[in-house]
């Protein structure tokens, strides 16, 4: 059995999760469950994205995401499983599809080839994404889940990548984490010495290797769990210190120039 | 091994939940577990019996239902084990075990007769209910968990039917969800072709078919995935733009009265 | 295969449980996972010890614990795996490894002798400490994990005993829990007839067995559910009533002395 690793943005004070849970059991029973994280905000694909692709390179063998961050359920957006190497990811075809990269194959799922009764309109997650991620899981024949697609047609992940200018980095705040850690786009192996983060009116000079060497209430950035630079604050919340949230611009520049 | 699917009251923020998945463990290795979810409002038996009634028709063949809200914790309130179809739910009798309709066997959860210790006088969901969810997960003949109880002298489930008064249906916000959601307890196939929701002095006349066909800002009603009727607000919460929470009434009335 | 039982303060709301859960699934596929806790606020050590003490007597046998509450992540502090009995507890050493007393082997955490990457600076929970715990959950030999240690030597756990002072016992509070209960560090066994609870300015006489049968907004104290005194205010926040937080000092003296 392949492990079943969801992520949605149903939050854990309802029974949704649960209810997608009950359904990969129902359907691909002893299958391992885990979940990748269900604080994904409301309707947020941008962060669906962060989220997958940052726990992807740590992902079981053979995993299949069942990944739902999936405002426009019911209309006419595509429901995929796209195929990454030896992985799945079933999501909405809304961007959380490609979040991982180019897919080798896609297939547009459908209930009806699946056996499955018409989805209710407002939870694919369970009646579509759900029952398709269980079956990938168990062993089904991909193609049975419903019909081929070129793979170069999934909607694009929304994360940017950075852009060099004139010498300098410009990248965004990908994610501001429970701790008030901010995780930005650029890569860590970017920032040579010399460098500085540039965070709107604020230049962040300090870098430390980890939170725990960091001077305590100065803002530091170091390399992150996942490559890329982040900003810390000791004991404290870097967003709220530079007032940075998702999004936000970070330039990468060499310290003596401003 | 059946699954057991764990409901509390308990939240996420102490380690309860965390005993009660270790006891099912310790009594049923292997068992599958998964979590209905934990977000019931302390003591709310309600919202407990309505994140169960919504994730059974989904759950797994032969599953034990480990249902612990609990206020009545250590009192004369009896902890029972009740079976209907293939699963049991396992659960105090203050409700929430009748909480999906009649039971077919009803034994009262006894724990020296399951050769436990002296149960806590406030943490049966570990004590008592995880141990008893286990031993029927693990296959034990259920006579063993303590004494057969009649059938029908379980404390009636809280959720209220809708009643009809003069061509108008009466119903009540049976819950509202993380997205302000305000799910009825109207089912969606009463509310034909020239219908309105009146909630309060508000009159929702618009349906849609999802929340990404909603126009924006406006509350509609829509068929929801429990086949229920709900109100939304496409990008926000339809429970603060009608001011309503749980247990408020909502009623289904022809478009053309006021 | 062993359990794992994951604890940390990493909360719900990011995705680095779930690359805890994804990391032991992918080096121990198929071992049993289950979350003693992830709401220990952040760094917060004390707190993480008291959910491992409260949940270890009722985990399944030959668990392990992985236990990530690291505010020193990266720093000279050491990694390490603790036996105590059958069971191993994979922790930081700063207290967290010594929740559960005297280990009888102590090794600390190699990422080249487990053939590990060098783990980022920020994140061993997910680089180091679940990699190690799901090598000890497979079977692994743990002279594999790194280099044996004296087993005397680990920091203490932080977490205080009760002192007696002429006739009284001098407590402290050891949790809040989410319904507001107050959990002490003083046993409910000290507790005999006449005994009352000093709580800053305020004295609680009455005791009561169970929640339910309290009265109606008064403070009570009780046996909790691992043997130690609790205060509860019936259907209300003890800690909020009371003015107490963790670490605040509780006195158990003699009723009739004030």
């Amino acid at each position: 059995m392949r492990a079943i690793c969801l992520l949605s943005d149903f939050g854990l004070e309802d029974h949704y999760v649960g209810a997608m849970h009950a359904v990969c059991e129902r359907d691909a029973p002893g299958a391992p469950r885990l979940d990748l994280g269900h604080g994904v905000p409301a309707g947020d694909v941008w962060t669906g994205c962060f989220f997958v692709r940052s726990t992807w390179p740590h992902l079981p063998e053979a995993a299949v995401v069942l990944g739902v961050v999936d405002p426009g359920v019911g209309t006419a957006r595509r429901a995929v499983a796209a195929a990454v190497g030896d992985r799945w990811l079933v999501a909405p075809d809304n961007g959380l599809a490609a979040a991982v990269g180019p897919a080798e194959r896609v297939i547009q799922l459908d209930a009806a080839s699946m056996g499955l009764a018409v989805p209710s309109a407002t939870f694919h997650g369970r009646d579509l994404f759900a029952p398709a991620a269980a079956r990938l899981a168990r062993g089904d024949d991909p193609s049975q889940l419903g019909s081929e697609c070129p793979t170069d047609e999934l909607i694009s992940c929304p994360l940017p990548e950075p852009t060099a200018v004139r010498g300098r980095l410009h990248g965004v705040v990908l994610h501001v984490d429970r701790f008030g850690n901010v995780i930005t786009n650029l890569p860590a192996s970017a920032a040579g010495p010399g460098t500085a983060l540039d965070c709107g009116s604020t230049r962040v000079r300090d870098r430390a290797a980890t939170y725990g060497e960091a001077p305590t209430a100065r803002p530091v950035f170091m390399a992150g769990s996942s490559g890329l630079l982040e900003l810390a604050v000791r004991d404290g919340s870097a967003a709220e210190r530079l007032t940075l949230k998702r999004g936000d611009e970070i330039v990468l520049a060499p310290a003596e120039t401003m």
